[in-house]
């Protein structure tokens, strides 16, 4: 991180197959509208089960983007 | 929670009665602009003392909603 | 707390009406099966919002019973 | 809170019907002997259980006050 | 999580492969005995390491399922 | 810990003498059920007071055990 | 902090001087688009190191502004 | 703990012989002016180094009394 | 610390100029009724902000004296 | 972990991959220093972001190792 | 702790008799390769069981030294 | 951070004029064997009184250093 000024952004994303997916899937959602995401950090890992199989993992991350336009 | 992609703000409520209300008065002003709230988290609970007496409560908040529209 | 020796199990309970409410709600139902309950510390307060309103409070507890019988 | 010097002081407040009333008698009986208390923060809630109910709320607080008079 | 009054236990499952294994191996594992699973929580990741190599990975979760009957 | 499932589970031991006497209190309780306790992790340390002594020592642990048989 | 509803945003500024100027740098910038902003708090300290000395001190603030216009 | 009114206080007591007398050095040192002591808990333990030798435990505790008198 | 028997009080100081300044306003008004007070530590920094400047700064502080006169 | 003394270091891994393939990177790159690694624990998951998508991940670990030669 | 520059490392030592007796274990064989260690804190107390009891304690140790020489 | 793997130790560094001198004086004498160095964190903040005033500041510091030469 150098010396612009970041916003944080707390997100929350899924996938079926995989705790990297997860944080994939919420990056690139959060990417549509925040230009300029440069880091995200992992809060909390969970998921939901069905019928005694993980059905899907869930990641909480912050992202952090700079204020100043690239 | 689902599959969605959700994104969490964090919000400051405050009520002279109680401490559930104090939530619902942070969760209905956010609903004015964000729609597609789903869920809450209590991070904080506090309040203000005047004369000896409970003035109000004030409840800080995670609240989650979907980015994708219902 | 004495000098017995106490299990302590990790419940959720919920309510559409208030934190303390959801709080009885786990503790009768979990006083079914363990008898003994002797005391509940709050983990988490959290719930689920619909049209912009809370619909029901959820919250985590940690509750404590006697191994040995009364 | 404004600039004043605040002193810290940690209270356990109980009651047989909500959270809130257990605040307020930690507060109120705090406020017999420390005058100038503005504000407070839940650090804890539990309670006790007798026969498979709640027997009482029991809630942890901080509370600060102004060490100079008003 | 909807209004049923869930226990939460917790587990600790391993993988020689990856994370996300070790998570399953505790999920399937658990619900032998536990039916109802119906989500979990990383609550910490580790492992072993063997002649300068990860061995296999050890995961800490929190599950919870339903005390009611499906 | 080796590749096992464990489950977790909490308990509150007490003893007149010292903490680690409070800790085998709490072990040995729980070995009367639970067969192949492995490992256990100390979350908190605290007692009782009476007449300006301690009374007694009181610790809550968090004790693992395999799910599978020996 | 009275009876507003507040929002609270989470920031990173950076400075070559002081903690202190880190924090108005971000503050400043982040006041450029929302107004009302009324206090904050710092959740972490940081900093670059170049050539065995500080480059920069990076801080993580947390930042509350009310959501009615003044 | 009933339904008394309490105050929390924080000590730091020492030992050179285990960490039980550094518990209970503070909590007969507080109960010269506090009486009313009815329990603690351990917030951390440290201790002092000499020669490569441990010189002293140091426990910092919580300790609550009553703020009614018996 | 050496071995005497501390007492520590939780404190908040601001001011307008720096995070150092808040600390010396808390310890000097403390030490106004607190005779001995031996060392402290930050718990939290945080400010108020008025048309988009930092107007203060203020800081939660433990602090610890001995019980014993010098 | 048996009764060895062990010593425990921090350390930082990534890769562009997943978060396995950054843990072993750090393990790997410890154990050609480090002799009789023995296990590993995960503090923290991040990753840096370019052009919204997830360039590396980045897990910061503690690892022990024996300070006795096996 | 005064003026010095300190390091701190993080140790594990264990011990079949008492807590004391595993923070000395630890203090010790650290003290063959660091002279000038000063002071330690206790990150975490646990253990193993074997047949049902407590078979050694084991604790996490973070410790001080100063970087010049006495 | 880039893709080095990076080994993190922690610090305590000191000064009587400010917090920023107490991390410059750590990092400095740090930087006189560990070349390589990237990165810091604050993780304490403390100091000692003398006579009602600040006498000087401590502060604890992770720092980051990449185990490759530049």
């Amino acid at each position: 991180m150098d010396d612009h000024v970041y916003k944080v952004v707390e997100l929350v994303g899924s996938s079926e197959t995989s705790i990297e997916d997860a944080i994939q899937t919420a990056i690139r959602r959060a990417g549509q509208t925040l230009r300029n995401l440069r880091w995200f950090e992992v809060i909390q890992t969970r998921g939901h089960v069905e019928n005694g199989e993980v059905r899907h993992y869930q990641v909480v991350l912050k992202a952090g983007f700079t204020l100043e336009p690239d």
